[in-house]
């Protein structure tokens, strides 16, 4: 069986390389009207498309799905017409590809610069929302990728059903269908299977919780676009409006919770917490949200748990926040600098000089001056779509939109030119 | 032993990092300052940079290292001024760190940008070369890099003579000493040591032959900046104008062999094989190359060896081209998709479809027009110095300067912004 998944994983491979080839130069007219026809083929599909997620669903509910779970899985007539608006939207996008920047002369003669190509071929792991299917080959296809799919055993007859209105949407383009694979089992040992084809997939997008990244990370070779934790922090300087740090707070923890850009610690300076931190306390708390504090915070919090060092590491997800009081901007950097994961932080502050430095100093994907950590979002930043939020420093890092699927390539024209 | 080295090295990846935050943050003038200085100190100290070198040369020669290699370890009152000059050059060059691209409002009223900060911590593992550990340390300390730099054993009473000039240098200019580490060991445990600073060391850069690099990417967890090969094309389209054929091959195969970015594969379309190869082979035969041949060269060219399968997967590093007759260019770019190694590849041809088809399709870390493959080089370029040159796709790709050893961060401004 196990060997029998890496021939077939194998073929998939194969198949994948050679239509990245032809999707790479295909002209963005036939892209754009691949994305158009798999967005009218799902309208058209709809009633297909529910069918085939009801028995997903159903499964689901014998197997003890949750409801927020089933939720996530449901397939309905918005949900469709969605799926459709979204295709849309990304083939209204700029076509990055072949975008050449920068070609200048240089003093040998020789023009050089540097042109958009696509990375080739995106494998990409993901659990239970089916729309994730459409929304990922959307931006592999604009992107000039290929793309293999591997999605949750839960969503298979969704994510089949989706996967047949793709390819039927690439071929009524002209564009080769196998530049969208769904992998068809649900055997787990496909995933091992896709992680080890080295040679035909160019980067591996992980979506889905925090165990299936840690796998992927720990078995795969190839590079993986990703984030792992969003622990995010929320500094308030003394030097703040305090309107605008109690908007901001709230906003970062309380607008979601199970997000990766919520907030999970704020940090206070010592200046401003005795007047400003009892209020927002008091606010935080009439939304539910339990408080974990340093000695100095309980000092000026009621009902506030004491907060461990593995406090400090943590992501919540969940309406709970820790709060530490910090001497200055300088502690709270470095605060920062130990504790966070590198994918969003905030200063509040009216100081430009702390905001410059703040900007400049703090080592995450996204930095912010008074401004929500929840707007860490590639729809939010106008890059129309994201596919993921990468915290490594390679390559992408922060949303990651279409930019981040291609790579640059140097070009050199010449005439003729040798080097001396 | 060996868990003194993971300890030894383990505080070096401490200094590098706290380091790091410091050198990340420091004005353009005191890195120039710095450079500046770390020449000075070079051509003051060349009396006992020689000496020292003299060292490693007389354990060279008794280890029995051939004169080439003898002479890549040499260093003389001319090689220390090219080294203080090579500082001086990236003295001058901009500093790419901090600049803020695309700032741009949203709709929902922040404003979002990119700006440009250094990776934190590189890891340089070399071989012989002693000025790499100048050159590399100086494009690590321009882009606000930390680094950790091993060099061969061969090398390490040289390494060590330069590494004390630099971090002389550092302080000088006020900047830490261990933005800049020498390991001092030449134990072999050291490397693997090095490669487990997973959370210490942001991208490793292997220089050195192929098996040094193999070695890294089995071992490693971090990120590498690298090439493996340099099996680099030319095709010759049968639109080509003869005279450019010949000089861009000649220059491209013979100008030096053991780089990477010499000619290793001679395509060439049958429609200007008969006229143009005969009289391009003794050219190549008169200069010293062996030819391999598919069976129409050799129809066309005398004292050509057979070419085998093995050959246009080999990159010879030397005075050996394969060469191959096929049908056109997509016949070309077929076997390029698969024998290159992505490095460089270049069509000769005066006719403009094909040409831009070329520039599209063949995905290598450079693509050239009429131009020999031995420009792929960040002089050349324009970098101003390179640290490497990178066919893997993600990040950096080709010859990678100051801009490949930094990357970007989302920066966002508001004015107490909240997501709705």
């Amino acid at each position: 069986m196990t060997e029998s998944i890496q021939t077939y994983l194998e073929t998939i491979g194969h198949n994948a390389r050679a239509a990245a080839r032809q999707i790479s130069r295909a002209e963005t007219a036939a892209k754009n009207q691949a994305l158009l026809a798999i967005a009218a083929t799902l309208e058209a599909e709809a009633a297909f498309l529910i069918a085939e997620n009801q028995k997903d669903l159903e499964a689901g509910r014998q197997s003890g799905l949750d409801s927020a779970m089933l939720d996530r899985l449901d397939i309905n007539a918005k949900r469709v017409k969605t799926m459709a608006d979204g295709l849309r939207e990304i083939a209204a996008l700029p076509d990055p590809v072949g975008e050449i920047t920068g070609l200048t002369y240089r003093p040998s003669g020789i023009q050089v610069g540097k042109m958009r190509v696509p990375l080739g071929v995106i494998g990409i792991i993901y659990e239970s929302r089916p729309n994730v299917t459409a929304d990922a080959a959307a931006l592999c296809l604009k992107s000039g990728n290929a793309c293999i799919l591997r999605g949750g055993s839960e969503a298979i007859h969704s994510n089949k059903a989706i996967a047949a209105c793709i390819r039927q949407g690439l071929e009524t383009a002209g564009l080769p269908a196998d530049a969208v694979q769904l992998i068809e089992t649900t055997d787990r040992a496909a995933v091992g299977a896709m992680l080890r084809l080295e040679h035909a997939i160019d980067v591996i997008v992980p979506r889905g919780g925090k165990g299936l990244i840690q796998r992927i990370m720990e078995e795969s070779r190839i590079p993986i676009l990703k984030h792992l934790d969003g622990i995010c922090h929320v500094y308030i300087d003394d030097r703040c409006d305090p309107d605008k740090a109690i908007r901001i707070t709230l906003n970062a923890k309380t607008q979601r919770y199970g997000v990766c850009n919520a907030l999970e610690t704020l940090l206070i300076a010592e200046g401003v917490a005795p007047t400003l931190l009892p209020a927002l306390a008091a606010q935080l708390r009439g939304k539910g949200v339990e408080l974990r504090g340093c000695p100095r915070t309980r000092e000026l919090v009621e009902h506030c748990v004491p907060a461990t060092e593995e406090d400090w590491d943590t992501e919540y997800l969940a309406p709970i926040l820790s709060i530490r009081v910090v001497a200055d901007l300088d502690q709270a950097m470095d605060h920062i600098a130990r504790h966070s994961s590198k994918h969003t932080e905030a200063i509040v502050t009216e100081d430009y000089g702390r905001a410059r430095r703040f900007l400049r100093e703090v080592d995450s994907s996204s930095v912010m001056v008074n401004a929500s950590t929840r707007f860490a979002d590639g729809f939010e930043y106008g890059l129309g779509a994201e596919i993921g939020i990468s915290t490594d420093k390679l390559h992408a890092r922060g949303p990651v939109g279409l930019e981040g699927l291609t790579t640059l390539k140097f070009v050199v024209l010449g005439d003729g030119h040798v080097r001396a």
